[in-house]
């Protein structure tokens, strides 16, 4: 095992595996509180009490330890809530990443801030949100089975229509968090996949 | 006037209006080739060929000079297409922002980014971002006095349903870009507005 690799120092329920949590917790806190410019080895070594050399051998870097992150994140159980109906579980899914971005001291805020500084952050950013955009397709394939999508529908494109207002206002326009944003989009996004008539929106028109 | 005060050295026309375009061309081709470490008031000057002593008397630091990039931006006159129909403006309007997002060299992507570096550029995006989008809800007017739209809709909220995709996509995910993204997420996000009996994604269902 090469211990200068992060990957190779996972051994769950080991004490490689405490001290790997104990290490990116320190480095998430110290991200929301202070930004990437807080994050250092030294900083890491004495908020997680893990030994300076320890830390430095295993993950090198903050580029090494931002990459740990992800990768720690990559590995959980997280799926989305099945509520029964496919609008039921993009709110469901969009009330979870309102929570993870409504507070100025979000992780996912910092985390995103994270790897505007950080090409190795930058990097492993994208793998993470394809990872959890993969595990909400099933929302879709559910919805299939119901029978409530009769017609094709891309599931990464519906999900990102979701979820995508919400990072855009929240995130980048810096809008102040409503609670209502989180179900909004959710139906906005949902009409696109499945229109009925009399349905939430729908207004009887004729074809031209 | 106050010289110090980047807002007061506007003149248009005149030689401080001249200066200030060197300046700020200067700001986002060395943001754009160098990212925000790239950008110093040496480097501006150098960069604009405006000396030194007048960049840091007027723009007095970074923050100063990416604030004035986004001043300069609300002051320009632009305004969306007229098509002629919801979905044709909303198309237009989302490949006007694809192309300033599709390359790595976009100026769009490295404000975006700076504004995660500066204070001064994180406090001016988003006013810069209401503006644009208080410009674009004309486009929701004209279709509601077209009789496009029947209800009530939120110009806002459809109008960040259609771009925040884009940005989603391009700019935090890294995904690669496609041009039918434009032309998909307007009209998913039109889809909300106004469905149609019969129209693009209309699927017949009775009612629960």
């Amino acid at each position: 095992m090469d211990e200068g690799d992060p990957h190779g120092a996972v051994r769950p329920g080991g004490r490689t595996a405490r001290t790997r949590a104990l290490v990116l917790d320190a480095v998430t806190s110290l991200l929301v509180e202070a930004g990437y410019d807080g994050l250092s080895i030294d900083a890491v070594a004495e908020r997680s009490g893990v030994h300076r050399a320890t830390v430095y051998r295993r993950w090198r870097d903050v580029g090494g330890l931002l990459l740990d992150v992800f990768d720690a994140a990559a590995g959980d159980e997280w799926v989305p809530a099945d509520t029964g109906s496919l609008v039921g579980d993009l709110i469901a899914l969009n009330q979870e990443v309102f929570e993870s971005l409504r507070d100025e001291t979000s992780v996912t805020r910092a985390l995103i801030a994270a790897s505007f500084r950080s090409a190795q952050a930058a990097e492993a950013l994208p793998g993470f949100w394809r990872d959890r955009y993969r595990r909400c397709e099933v929302v879709v394939s559910r919805a299939q089975r119901r029978g409530e999508i009769a017609g094709e529908v891309e599931a990464h494109r519906l999900l990102v229509a979701a979820t995508a207002p919400l990072y855009h206002r929240l995130v980048l326009m810096g809008e102040p968090p409503r609670v209502e944003m989180a179900e909004q989009a959710a139906r906005d996004a949902a009409c696109s996949a499945l229109p009925v008539i009399g349905g939430p929106g729908y207004q009887a028109r004729p074809t031209e």
